[in-house]
């Protein structure tokens, strides 16, 4: 590989496609060739890495031959397909759908969680929910110092999560509302702009959301505590492209606000902003663009003797979706 | 009171106070005569109520000769000042600061949760902070029925809680944005268009803000349940006037969520609407405007035994702020 290796972005057009270009080039990925893909609709087109034009492909057996890593943006069903067909003609697909992520073959991989995981791949390794990987980078220190016992993770998520579709939809109605016309919901269920919809993904008869189902399954399979005791709630909220959640955490040992932040300033991809005397806490807009995850608003629990409560922002597109999978593909390299 | 009574509206230029006018309407409030107070810089400018101008006076003693009741606007440290004031001229204070809600002397009521405390007044009753009666509409009918142990409360609150100006700031941040200006923060220390601001009011060294810690006094003295665990987290978010509160309840004996449903069905002043899989549940946008809190998502937590999840909605400058208020002077002048 000293000559660098050929690396696929399949769903390369999207919002997280090309942040995952972007940042290819921002960590300086030794890529020797860079193929895209896209949806049939995107065939033909151009993307721009590393200062050149590469044309958009179409996702077929051939094209992936002498790949050796892909990374994967597609929605779950093209995933479901894709990623087998592009493991089998040779390369290590890693996946940033939810359309593997808890396959018992496939590892869920946060590089600073849990990076012994990527060895056990055969072909896939999974990238997890944004969400997910946003609260996993705080709970980890505290788990490993305390054992986590219960999280109650309540969640501020931007329409980037909705990819492009969900970030024109919060522009356009944000401007039909500023030019005094009728605003009317372009791509989420409901107008986004100055309003909340407390409902992500589809619905179980439980009352929960798959986004929250997500939160519960990826976070125990990451963290390999599979009687962590969850209770999610995601919203999406009307911010551009930073994921915020509220924690409250129950550990088995008592651990102190001032030790609490102590861990995380030492976390690898985690740090601290926290004086809200002084007006600083991590927010949205200070967050945006960041590869790592910030967290503030850290304090012991006046309702628990072993809880703490804190909040933590990402950027989604970074941390949340493509540098996650471009940090995987690193340790596949490394591996 | 044949005729009706006098009233005093203090404060009366503000969003609040705006909304008080409107909803003494509304309501079919018995006014015979209404008086219009406020800050220095607003005395001499009008008013509207019931389709006549209202000149707005000082707010000094003499002013508030034959008024029966007074319902106060105005900030904390001007409420201090002149609500003893006002209550010695003869009137009952229904003051919505933050300044008298603890006094032991003072009841603090949500007419629908302890409408009974107000008859124990001297001459001031509180109404309390606007979160706080958002999450306390759906905790009351849940602790009558099952006792509540612990809350995990975790707020969205619209810019309309800091007032008239709160809301331009959000207008003037998102119109710069739509012109493609920089966007300079209004009122808030932090820009709020497409962002979020996780603190709320001063802090304390323990890392808790004043609006958190409104949550915990407040929702314990009116529930007249004072070892009522409560982990809050207050946030505020790019939205105009609703307040969202998402709940975690812990109850002593066990509530499911078809119960819980019925509960709030049952109880005044609240609307369930909860078809999270036909898209159906309380938005700050479809609750705007309306007088009920509403709660929806409601489901059992699957961390806890006998745990509950929910997420509840409210107006916050009428049942958080005025619609408050005014139930209060109806319950004043029935009792």
């Amino acid at each position: 590989m000293a000559n660098g290796v050929t690396v696929a972005v399949v769903g390369a057009t999207g919002a997280a496609g090309q942040t995952t270009l972007k940042i290819l080039e921002e960590r300086k990925f030794p890529v020797r060739e860079l193929r895209a893909f896209a949806s049939e609709r995107s065939v033909g087109k151009t993307v721009t890495f590393a200062g050149e034009s590469v044309k958009v492909q179409r996702v077929e057996a051939p094209a992936f031959k002498g790949v050796d890593i892909a990374i994967c943006s597609a929605g779950t069903a093209q995933a479901r397909e894709y990623a087998p067909m592009i493991a089998r003609a040779g390369a290590i697909v890693v996946d940033k759908s939810n359309g593997w992520r808890m396959d018992p073959q496939v590892p869920l991989v946060v590089p600073e969680v849990n990076p012994h995981a990527v060895r056990a791949h055969h072909g896939i390794i999974a990238s997890p929910n944004c969400t997910t990987i946003v609260a996993i980078m705080p709970l980890k220190p505290l788990h490993d110092a305390g054992r986590l016992r219960r999280v109650v993770a309540t969640s501020y998520q931007s329409v980037s999560g909705a990819g492009v579709q969900g970030i024109e939809a919060l522009r356009e109605e944000t401007l039909a509302w500023a030019r005094g016309e009728a605003v009317t919901p372009k791509h989420f269920a409901h107008q986004i702009a100055f309003n909340l919809i407390p409902a992500i993904d589809t619905f179980t008869p439980d009352g929960y959301s798959g986004e929250e189902r997500k939160l519960i399954n990826e976070t125990r399979k990451i963290l390999e505590a599979p009687d962590l005791l969850i209770a999610p709630m995601t919203v999406r909220v009307p911010v551009f492209t930073c994921h915020s959640v509220a924690l409250n955490v129950e550990t088995d040992t008592k651990i102190t606000a001032a030790r609490a932040r102590e861990l995380f300033a030492a976390f690898p991809g985690l740090r601290v902003v926290d004086d809200p005397a002084a007006q600083q806490y991590p927010m949205p807009l200070t967050v945006e663009g960041q590869d790592d995850c910030v967290v503030g608003r850290v304090r012991e629990d006046l309702s628990h003797p072993r809880g703490l409560s804190l909040w933590v922002v990402g950027d989604q597109l970074r941390k949340g979706a493509a540098t996650n999978a471009v940090q995987i593909a690193e340790l596949v390299l490394r591996s």
